[in-house]
């Protein structure tokens, strides 16, 4: 019976919730998941599970609280699970369940987006800096006369 | 030559890009658009162009500072565009450029997800709460034994 109710929550979930309103609880997953550590942790573990060593050096530049912090809230929300092998030193390892490997799918792909889009989006920096200093030339050749 | 010249540098992004490395500017791209506000504004400019107050209607809880700020960087990174109609009063209009619908799609994807799946997320926070409640009372009971 619980199953069938959870299964109904969910079926009715795409027409009820709305993460443009503040109110909707989607509204601070969505938060939750825009996160770069989120992003990066989540798209490390996409191909397989890893150790606590191992995404610490996959994640370059994420502070230990940080990486311990995001795993922790991770695990809370279902994304991922931790397991402890009580060997000297003690192991622990980091799996995606199945919901988080549906996110990872999509993560990966903003990831991948960043990766492929970056000179585009410099192009377009370096046109809008020209642009802008342009203007401001203008006006102030506008303003001299 | 200039379109050859960056063709041949976007064909070798995928090759040289990494996010997970600091010192990479895709990182830095990455954080940026791992971001709750890109994400709904992007999201709610992917049917089509909308005008400041519209956006303003759409994304609830967001701050005019915010969503201002929000939209500047998204012009200048070559994601959108603002055209000013000099009506009375003034129609600012916000559309989606190619590279930003291209991003529209997998930020819509994201926002889907957590519209989908926060009923999951939610029972996963029950069961683990109820866990470690469970693990503290017995721990508590053992120390008591």
């Amino acid at each position: 019976m619980a199953t069938t109710t959870a299964a109904a929550r969910r079926a009715r979930a795409r027409v009820e919730y709305d993460a443009f309103l503040k109110s909707c609880p989607t509204n601070q997953l969505l938060d939750r998941i825009s996160d770069k550590w989120v992003s990066l942790i989540v798209s490390a573990l996409a191909p397989g599970p890893l150790r606590y060593s191992e995404l610490n050096r996959t994640i370059a530049g994420v502070s230990p609280k940080m990486l311990t912090q995001t795993l922790r809230s991770l695990e809370r929300d279902g994304i991922l699970t931790r397991a402890v092998t009580p060997s000297v030193p003690v192991r622990v390892d980091y799996t995606l369940t199945p919901l988080g490997l549906s996110l990872s799918h999509l993560l990966s792909a903003v990831k991948e987006w960043a990766e492929t889009h970056i000179e585009q989006v410099h192009e377009a920096r370096e046109r809008h800096d020209a642009e802008a200093q342009a203007a401001g030339a203008g006006a102030g050749a506008a303003q001299k006369e």
